[in-house]
């Protein structure tokens, strides 16, 4: 396959990865895109290390086989914890959501005390810690684990007094640990943004790594040459490991504009 | 093997089912048991029909690898979709959760009116009312998915005033259509028995399934001649497709009294 024509290849544990899906297709409307949602074995949130880095090769294999040019990790917990694993077996450029979103938070920082809030895998794993840390040693990282956020998206309770009530659980004290800058490391939580902003304030900036994700994307495909040129036109595609039907009922909120063709496939 | 020495396997998605592994314990304390808990590809209950059948015949042919003289299937969903399958396929008895449940019901039940409440698979699958209306046609059955309780429970948020909201919201107006009995239709649900007989007032008998697949599953062995006698001693083991850490942190919360040795498999 022409490498420019190729397409790139972005997977999740299940839908939440839409979001980059999205940002992606917004800053490079040229590049055809793969995607791969492993619905039949989500959530990757509360799973082990092992069983997350199992099932990121799994999907990484899958797309590799498709002819894909580069790939993004659009699960942050399979960014935490299978990202290394994954970039020293794959030969295209692999990136996750973790370090586009610590670089955009560090950037966004004044004070350099950020917020880091994820499923219980990505807290554990201190992904967004240790990159932090690496960038700015004197940076102050404040981590919490909100394992009811993913369901009460996925049931469509993004607000009202339940929502409410669970974010002002989770949340409850962090800003006045002087957090300044807050990343939502889980796909999902964009779609908690307005209970998330009530809680924490105005003066906290809230960082959704999608959107940096998809400029790093851009970066490493200029600078591997790798570029599609507007001539070709683009096809999309979405995977998924269960049935399409779901998928496609709750897709909606993540994705702005058309859905893609979804098709279920065995890895 | 000796089939009066050989196993019973009970099998779910997770860890809910250690509630029946509790009751058939007690229930059958010469037996011994094999649980297997797929906690690498949990929640069953958000998934297709095909995905859990596909999952539950392998959860059922690991069991029958290891010799089990008699099957249970404690999850829910996977009784609801897969029972069939099963039943075909395989040589021992097998049972799931849903006919005990709905025996049990019919037996509690003084107007007729049973209410069910489960995951969105079971609900789904209209398993609990089919059954229902075969053992009483003019029986009336009023059903509701609370996708939100299962991941409640495995936060440990039992009560509390958050939990309570939730039961309200997914229970609201079941009590006003006339229900007197109601089906606790996921393992998980006992454990937020307090805040749903709170809303449903003492009027309504909560009917919890594990005993009664405990009490259909010492008469399927007795039937078969397949009771252990009490010479042998008992040989307990839990076996789990994720890594076993967490579930042991959470099985106390199911499962009064020791913990048999927990494994990690692959299936």
């Amino acid at each position: 396959m022409d490498p420019f024509k190729a397409p790139v290849g972005i997977f999740d544990s299940g839908i939440g990865g839409l979001t980059v899906f999205a940002a992606v297709r917004r800053r490079l409307p040229d590049e055809s895109l793969l995607y791969l949602g492993d619905t039949a074995r989500l959530p990757y949130g509360t799973k082990s290390a092992e069983t997350v880095i199992r099932y990121a090769k799994e999907c990484a294999g899958f797309l590799v086989e498709r002819g894909v040019k580069a790939m993004v990790v659009a699960c942050n917990t399979a960014s935490a914890y299978a990202l290394p694993e994954l970039a020293a077996a794959l030969e295209v450029p692999v990136m996750g959501v973790v370090e586009p979103g610590c670089l955009a938070a560090l950037d966004a920082s004044r004070g350099g005390a950020i917020g880091v809030i994820g499923t219980s895998g990505t807290v554990a794993s201190n992904a967004y810690g240790s990159v932090i840390k690496k960038l700015r040693p004197n940076a102050r990282v404040v981590s919490r684990a909100c394992p009811l956020f993913v369901p009460l998206v996925e049931e469509g309770w993004t607000d009202g007094e339940i929502t409410k009530a669970v974010v002002d659980r989770y949340l409850n004290g962090l800003a006045s640990e002087g957090v300044d800058t807050l990343i939502l490391g889980c796909t999902h939580y964009p779609l908690l943004a307005g209970e998330i902003a009530r809680h924490v304030g105005a003066k906290v900036t809230l960082v959704d790594s999608a959107e940096a994700t998809a400029g790093s994307l851009a970066a490493a495909l200029d600078e591997g040459g790798l570029l599609a040129d507007s001539q070709g036109g683009t096809e999309h595609h979405i995977y998924v490991t269960d049935l399409p039907a779901r998928f496609e009922t709750v897709a909606h909120r993540f994705l702005e504009g058309s859905i893609p063709q979804v098709s279920r496939v065995d890895l």
